[in-house]
């Protein structure tokens, strides 16, 4: 049987927080965290709007998870991110020992791959989920920006 | 003239901080931000109490001096930490762009020079400020928590 709850369905759902992020003027990028085929959190990049740094969709999606849980450890969990997590959120998805992070796009420049951040040992990474889609809306935020200035 | 307002002052504030973390349960860092001599941020570990991975001293301090300037880029600000930031909050520092990190002790397993965390190119780093005082602190509480289990 094709279990219809598979990681581009969950990716599907963080691309439309990304949009949420858009809509608000943010970077868009959106963030989904999964335990045993539940979402138990949504969250969006609101660094703009909360003018705070730390305030990527990883880290609010880690807060809010671990709040819904009621401990602070991601173990079961899978994060679903459209963009490969930066630096600060690989640090803090270490610190959780999240089972499994998904992200759509590469970020080849500020990337936990390409910066070589340690994630935990119990941590499993996959990349590429609906990638060119995160990606185009990133593209489609940046033009709009530059044409607005 | 001597100017009283050190690094030494500051980093003293930084283990009050650490202090009362150490006094709530919590693996005991402290953190001030600092423009132009005055501080605009006191914060100290609150992972246990919140249930929260991140909540991280320095990112407290992050956000709270963010929140004090009105604007999320922390120009002329030093930060002061009793323990060397993780990749997760030398990763935060970077977005702000910090313009200096002091911390006390090193962290030679999780810090963010072990891990070859990248920082901003405008940040400065120096440690080893109060760093016997800060590691002091963090001994007792893990001995203390050793004996209590």
């Amino acid at each position: 049987m094709i279990n219809p709850f598979d990681d581009t369905y969950y990716m599907k759902k963080a691309l439309q927080e990304a949009q949420e992020a858009f809509d608000k003027g943010e970077i868009p990028v959106g963030a989904v965290i999964v335990i045993k085929d539940r979402i138990i959190a949504r969250t969006h990049n609101l660094t703009e709007l909360l003018n705070d740094v730390t305030a990527h969709a990883e880290m609010q999606a880690i807060t809010a998870a671990a709040n819904f849980l009621g401990g602070k450890y991601l173990t079961n969990c899978t994060l679903y991110v459209t963009l490969e997590p930066c630096q600060m959120c690989a640090g803090a998805l270490y610190w959780s020992q999240i089972s499994k992070i998904v992200y759509g796009a590469r970020d080849e420049e500020r990337g936990c791959i390409a910066l070589d951040t340690k994630l935990h040992p119990k941590t499993k990474m996959v990349g590429g989920i609906l990638a060119e889609e995160a990606s185009a809306l990133l593209k489609r935020f940046f033009i709009e920006k530059r044409n607005l200035n």
